[in-house]
């Protein structure tokens, strides 16, 4: 990636992904760990104010973003409620990324939706720090497995393949023809409600603009192609940045207004009656 | 800025101040896109914890934070409750720094203080994401407008020469000899209320250290220079950083003391009573 | 630290840690300072979330992360409630580190942990802002003097050898053959409690795994290697990655669930009777 010849494939961009936020320093700490094996590696935080523990979020916040990175960088992912048992660390090589992260689920959108994906286990803790504490595996494995990564250590050198994998079961929409019933799968903290419904699925279920939602016995008419489509305080529905259906609010909180969060069920329609 | 020749221009500071928090990815995409870019660019956070949609808020921080970067700074700055409507999205070059936002008040700082100001509209969706949401153009837009500007393309290629450019109306002081009344227009996180009324405007009025201030039936004596100039706990005020009249507490929040927030009134004389 | 000669010393990691929190702009503003002195400044942040005005938290914080980053690292501490005061501006150097900090204790653990420690005044003000305010040391005086260091300026350019360096009363565990009493120094934002009992002192006091902990009335049996040895909802202790004695829930905050916190007393026990 770089043009710069004596130092070939070390300035190579490392993410990270946590429940960790930044009032701790377990954040910057990782990157002290990561500057200290590759001086020249670029460190891009992709969220840290995950809610604590939540695998299906980060899941999710991951899926969003990786692609819109550079072919070639590493994806750390450190939602590890798991850390100091007996699961295992993953290094997951797609066509165009690597992720090192620990195997409880939070690549399975990574899983689902990559067409190549390779999985390695986490094996040569030459390649860690010397002394591995039981509680923040960030520090001691995944930042200088990422680190050694980014200096161009191959993955065979660091793991071994892998057979399993950790999936969470992603909930499926019913899809019938002017019909869906689906269920929010994120919000954000705007409030904003993602579903798990995609533009796909409205195409395939022939749902178009003068669609019906209905989401905590509310009724959401038309789709809308922006938030201030609506005067400031109504809700409405539009299709979210990342290709899913999203109930919204101009300029509020539909989560608060609705007391809606994960899990919570919708349905959208053309039928008359709903 | 570099002495590298070979990528001469490309090392360039990219700032981004938005409401995005960094619990939801939103930021990090926005920096995977910049370095898909320009894979040199330093990538530097401004704000993202503002309120949310809180355009003056925004308008505030950029103006206090963006003389601080180097000349030739690109600050890419997306409070957008707006987006996805017809709203413009700008360029807009002054004597150092450019500016790439929603045409929507943010700059409304820039505009008023900067004497030199160019404002574009962005028409050439060709140096955009290839598919533009109508609800993440800080991905879509800004943040690849951003990094080709940083890798040297001329504004004249992005946009067309615009002429308008969204303000809000700034609240102005009344000044006369030995009172000034204001308000609060800006309170950070400290809980520190920033007020509209200038060190100049002190000047003006002939206002010294020897001061009184009301604000929420309190009075306020005497200007202090620092926070610890008075006990822990006790209100007082001083000049804040950006130079502006600032009611404060050492150790506590000021505004949840006074119940204040924006658009509280404060005034200040020298006069006997008040 | 870099290969590139015609830069050598330059691009060299400056961390930040703060009370600023990203909703204000302020840490952006350092950064913009830094940058604008030394271009290619390698800057990380460590923490800003902290509690405002917390020095001994940022105390904590920073001796738990500093080491991990590379040798010839600068830290830039600004937790200053005494800004504007007379309190010093510090240089501390030590083997590896530099520090850059207001004299409040915030460095308390560097000197006691630290063998050799160099401590400076800084006194030249034209390595500062040309105009020095009284309340963003951090903007004014503290990020271009570690901008100015990591350029190669020496500490002798800047400061004069200072004799003193506040520190706070760290407080000692009591230590017997099987018990130790001590307090909880830490609460970090999953809610786990860290106290001021190192593994040095359990292995002293000959207390191992099957060890008793008492916190406001509640007894926690055994001594776990993991977060999640215990099922979920469930009070445990084990040694935090800082090396310390650390209470603990799996999945959700002991913090809450004891409302405990800073100062709250712990003895640890291998004897029948607690």
């Amino acid at each position: 990636m770089s043009s710069d010849n004596q130092r070939s494939g070390s300035r190579q961009v490392i993410t990270l992904l946590t429940d960790f936020s930044i009032a701790d320093g377990f954040v910057g700490t990782m990157k002290g760990v990561i500057l200290g094996i590759n001086p020249d590696a670029v460190v891009v935080d992709i969220a840290h104010d995950l809610p604590s523990w939540d695998i299906k979020a980060a899941a999710f916040v991951l899926h969003a973003a990786y692609r819109y990175f550079p072919s070639g960088t590493i994806h750390t992912c450190v939602i590890d409620p798991g850390v100091g048992s007996d699961r295992a660390a993953l290094i997951v090589t797609t066509q165009d990324h690597l992720f090192v992260a620990p195997d409880n689920g939070v690549l399975t959108l990574v899983f689902e939706h990559e067409p190549f994906v390779g999985v390695y286990r986490i094996t040569n803790l030459e390649r860690c720090l010397p002394v591995i504490s039981n509680t923040f595996h960030g520090r001691d494995i995944f930042a200088p497995i990422a680190a050694h990564l980014s200096n161009g250590v191959p993955v065979s050198e660091i793991g071994i393949p892998y057979t399993k994998g950790e999936r969470f079961s992603i909930p499926k929409p019913r899809i019938e023809n002017g019909y869906i019933s689906g269920e929010i799968v994120y919000q954000d903290h705007f409030g904003n409600l993602v579903s798990n419904i995609h533009q796909r699925d409205l195409n395939r279920a022939r749902i178009g603009r003068k669609a019906k939602l209905v989401i905590k016995d509310t009724i959401i008419s038309g789709m809308r192609t922006s938030y201030s489509g609506v005067p400031e305080g109504e809700l409405l529905m539009l299709v979210s940045s990342a290709g899913y259906l999203e109930v919204a609010c101009h300029r509020r909180s539909a989560a608060e207004i609705l007391d809606a969060a994960e899990e919570t069920p919708v349905e959208i329609t053309t039928r008359e009656r709903v």
